[in-house]
């Protein structure tokens, strides 16, 4: 099978905004505790923090790290989180069914974010409370100091504001399974006056807005239309989140739902630019793509938990998947999707970043390790920084139930002009072809190769493990040559390639 | 005249709850301060409680006690009746103009139950407060320890959680006299997220929604069709009070009004299956009748300071009616009603317990009595339990204004499987006639007269009173006998009886 | 050019409320800090107070002075403003972005109330808080002792209740720059609700309720027919606010804006009787025109500090607007426009009093001064108390944009039945040309010139200052006579005058 590419330095979908390549710790299972923070493990530096997980974070350059939630933000006080650890209370997260003790909460994540060389993207509780608590904490995280709040960020021992720039307004609060959830006029309306107070604090703030939790959701996207309504004028973002699952156990739809993920960004950008128009506004509003994975390995095994039937524990395995080869090509597809759509999707959130639905796992008083999703996000954060191509891809489809016709290249190109590479991301979502690819580089001028990554594995269920970490890596990649303005490689079946030219 | 009645073991309209024979005690005039509560009087035990009242209670075998309010649970701060007591909060309550001292709360009241052997089924404040306090009453009440609230609870006494099962969200917030009342779609939308933040601490909580005060609400019964229709999947029961009065000064439509309370019951019961229809849910709601009793004889007293133009007093005499003969045949007929309904009634809470309308009298620093209503309400506690007999009852019946026509017998039949018992209830409405009425119960094998108890007086009016505490109570009947299948009595005009085979 | 009024003292528009010459402090600018209170100022009191300025604010015989907002009070904790001045925190104030010490509380101005010998109306935040708060401030306020809260402003040193009458509920609402908006029912609930707890503190309270922020609110006049649909059974007025302004520098038309305030008066007059007829209600309510003043000079120079551009300054020059010759026509055509709609409108606040858009101004450490518009305020306030009478005015008239045909003379009377006076305020609107006018006061048997002021001036533009403050002063009038029933006297062209009858 063969596939053409063409690609031009002047035909460029957007820069990508660097914040496409975030990720997300939540109040939940393992991902704190024994997750970032082990205060009694051989790495952990003053704070507790482990400096094993340190270093893995800052290997895949993360730009911005969500916090503290998810789910568990919105039942959530965040005064909980500071002052002497001593005096932090203990709480039932009503949320996931286990209780948190609150040794970690605001500065210790602070901290933690500058040693893993990445910022915080913070979440204001919309669930059990308001707009006041909302103004106190980002007086807290932000106000220099002079203010009761302020001061008492200086007295717990930060001088410095934190200053966050970028605000969730909630989380899912679309979501019926979420404390304190509102219908859509009732969390825009909120929204909205919470959003007003916060830029009455600061106008330099960005805000995200809560959108719909999945485009199953009965409410999508009425529920997008009514909460932009609300709040158009003051927020920046509308945030989507979306996961994907194999519990089918079919490849061919598994690798498509991409293309699901495709139209429903597409769609909801539909709905920004109908609202924009309603309100004859010059503004415009993105899609932060906040919360988004492959989810359902774990979920099974978390329903004692999460049921109530195993009382309240502390700090417990859930969300624990383990990612297989499979995986690796379907992270693959999902940020080349957001590749794709960078001139309306600005950040992204892989969900999550530590032990819970995670590409970096932990063994309590053990070793870090990569799961295998962690090499696409890798090569991506690394190297998908720069104009995204406008890429013309002729290749062959199959028909899925899910979305229809499919290609079985699946390709986006990345131009970093500061340095000078194009790097090409592409999927071969054939289960025994490889496919011959020529991708038209002739635009860029002369071209080398620099680096070409490939992964493939004999079985899609591969998996990495503490014990065997190496089994679904990477491999330099062969074959691949230039000539004649045209870089020609080999897309081996069911194969996630990273190729990088110097031009 | 005569009437024929039809009983047989099979024909069971349903076994009947226990906590059918409930009742309630309100942070309301002396019920608590001088009535549960009086640490100077001679029958005081070590917490306060008067014992002789607890003996009454005790006597009554109730199976649960609502408890804080009523209308004043609107206002209140359950954090203000736990802790140290010299260091609780005094409280204006704007739902009875007087003062709260807070002496007594959760610990003392839990305590009290014990004493009392009945349960505790705890009202949440969604009038002035929301989800957030629920859950930290809720987590504060129930949770074993290791959190910040049940850790309270320890440090305030108290090492084993209470355990209360049976929450009511709120009260009565359909009535606009409500601090902080609802519409029902505000009231709705509350109460099935409180209801879910409860849930999501304990699958086995039991939640009360609230339905209308009176089936004379303007908002009736589209209170309940909307209620539910925001609550259903996440709620147990739905609640209803009815209050009785002859302001007339009229006994035969006085006594038509149980009548009424039956249609209310079935409307309501309408409403259930309407919702439960819309929602495709296996799930059966049913009716919590958690306030019922006579209410009227002390209203015109009470104006003075309800009107607020007593300042605002601590525990001074409110809702202190004196019940007379014709409450005795009243509140028979309002049992039987329940006793009818106990497949959708499970709960009833008469309204109030001590003082308050109330079957049990306290005298400051004096002895504690017994209304003319205690009565009916033990027999129905002590009788009226196992499976409610569906009776055939043929009657000669009577012309009322307020319910059409209406049998002069009213009666009912409960059969205790277990102790092999069959008791019936009965009440003759006819001002001067007895009524020789035959009770089949040919079904049952033989039997015999166990107990039979009658009350009637000459005078309608007649009371009860801490000097003569004797004047309207039971007596042993005579005259009845069984033979050949059939049970025959004779009930004398305006009487009420329990008669009691053992089968 | 020649006008003919007639006068009687049967022709009575209404009895002018005393509350009709109230004034407004706000936590804005300097109206506080370095306003009213400047510890460290010559003239200062014990308490802080400015001596200067409290003589002043006596001089011009205020009943009620609006306490703390405005804009301020939507997200004010007012307990940060009680108990020991050390503990009180300082707060980041989101309507004026400006900082808060909270020095100056509910003592601090009741105190200075007294000294200034008017009295309190104070307003609840309905923006960021609530019922439950409102019915806490209120039993702090209001309560003799013995409870929580009246006990705290005991132990702060008050042991007499302040004994508040009359309560705002929220401030402007309807206003999309409030902390907290809400829309019409949201606030009309909100509102609803809060007045029902706070009357059951005490039926004799007087509670304003929010109308619009102006007549040229899109939600105007809807909001004030859905509000008062919400409220009207618990509320006793409505507030109405109103600027003026002369961006245009156009004279005849600004001269022409009282005519609108009249328009929007009898609107919303209107709407009060719609809704009443709606509830079948027997009671009247009135309107609060609780802000009112000409407000643009200060504009241009405001926006850095409130465009957040200033950091959070304490006590910046904020809104101070220095008035011409032509705000004093200005100031008495609205006085006037009061005065002839006192039987619906029967509150109104000048906003505000001190330093921020007020007729008093102060130097910090310097001295304080009057503005120019203090004059005709002082004289109204003076005078302008008794029966407001209903005179029928002939006058020449000019074509205006903003009210069509306006008539030049525009003049009320107010009979001081007690005293025996007749006092008229007129003003002449035409720039260049002197009116005759004779008066009818033959109703009023014999009359005699007790008073005669005029202002008048050159320069429309005429200003006071600190260092000339007597640029813009009235002047003894002169050329007026009494004879055979008919008050004549000559108003000059751009005239302010107030001729004072003893009769």
């Amino acid at each position: 099978m063969k596939a053409a590419v063409t690609a031009h330095p002047r035909y460029v979908v957007s820069e990508i905004d660097p914040r496409l390549y975030g990720s997300f710790i939540e109040h939940l299972g393992r991902a704190v505790y024994t997750g970032i923070y082990e205060p009694g493990h051989p790495t952990a530096d003053a704070n507790g923090m482990r400096r094993d997980v340190i270093d893995l974070v800052r290997e895949l350059n993360i730009s911005i790290v969500r916090y503290p939630g998810g789910n568990f933000v919105s039942a959530y006080n965040w005064e909980d989180g500071v002052g002497p650890k001593h005096e932090r209370p203990v709480r039932l997260d009503l949320a996931w069914h286990t209780s948190e003790s609150n040794e970690v909460g605001l500065h210790e994540f602070a901290d933690w974010c500058a040693s893993a060389n990445t910022e915080m993207m913070l979440a204001v509780n919309l669930g059990s409370r308001g707009l006041d608590e909302a103004r106190n904490f980002l007086e807290y995280t932000n106000h220099p100091g002079g203010s009761e709040w302020s001061d008492k960020r200086i007295a717990n021992g930060r001088k410095e504001p934190f200053d966050v720039k970028l605000w969730c307004l909630g989380n899912e609060m679309d979501g019926p399974w979420q404390i304190g959830h509102k219908t859509a006029d009732e969390y825009g309306r909120l929204a909205h006056e919470t959003a007003k107070a916060m830029r009455a604090f600061s106008k330099s703030l960005e805000l995200v807005v809560c959108g719909s939790s999945n485009a199953k959701m009965p409410t999508y996207p009425e529920w997008e239309a009514t909460v932009l309504d609300h709040t158009y004028n003051e927020i920046d973002y509308i945030s989507l989140h979306m996961y994907f699952d194999n519990e089918a156990n079919d490849a061919p739809n598994y690798l498509a739902m991409s293309e699901k993920l495709d139209d429903y960004i597409a769609s909801v950008a539909g709905v920004i630019a109908y609202v924009k128009a309603k309100k004859r506004s010059s503004k415009q509003v993105y899609i932060s793509f906040d919360e988004w994975n492959v989810w359902y390995h774990s979920k099974e095994k978390d329903k004692k938990i999460l049921g109530g039937n195993d009382g309240w524990p502390f700090a417990p395995p859930l969300l624990e998947d383990i990612y297989n080869f499979e995986d690796v090509l379907q992270v693959g597809l999902i940020l080349n999707t957001f590749i794709r759509r960078s001139d309306v999707v600005k950040i992204a959130c892989l969900a999550q970043l530590v032990n819970v639905i995670a590409p970096i796992m932990t063994v309590a008083n053990g070793p870090a390790w990569r799961q295998t999703i962690f090499y696409p996000y890798l090569f991506a954060s690394l190297y998908g920084r720069g104009n995204a191509l406008d890429l013309k891809v002729e290749s062959p489809t199959y028909k899925s139930i899910v979305a229809g016709d499919v290609s079985y290249v699946d390709v986006t190109g990345v131009h970093d002009t500061k340095t000078g590479h194009v790097t090409f991301f592409a999927v071969n979502r054939h289960s025994s072809e490889a496919i011959e690819t020529v991708i038209d580089v002739a635009g860029f001028g002369a071209a080398d190769i620099a680096d070409y990554q490939v992964m493939t594995h004999a079985d899609l269920k591969a998996v990495n493990s503490a014990e065997n970490p190496g089994n679904v890596v990477p491999k330099k990649g062969s074959g691949a040559s230039v000539a004649g303005g045209k870089l020609s490689l080999s897309l081996p079946a069911y194969s996630y390639q990273m190729i990088r030219l110097k031009v």
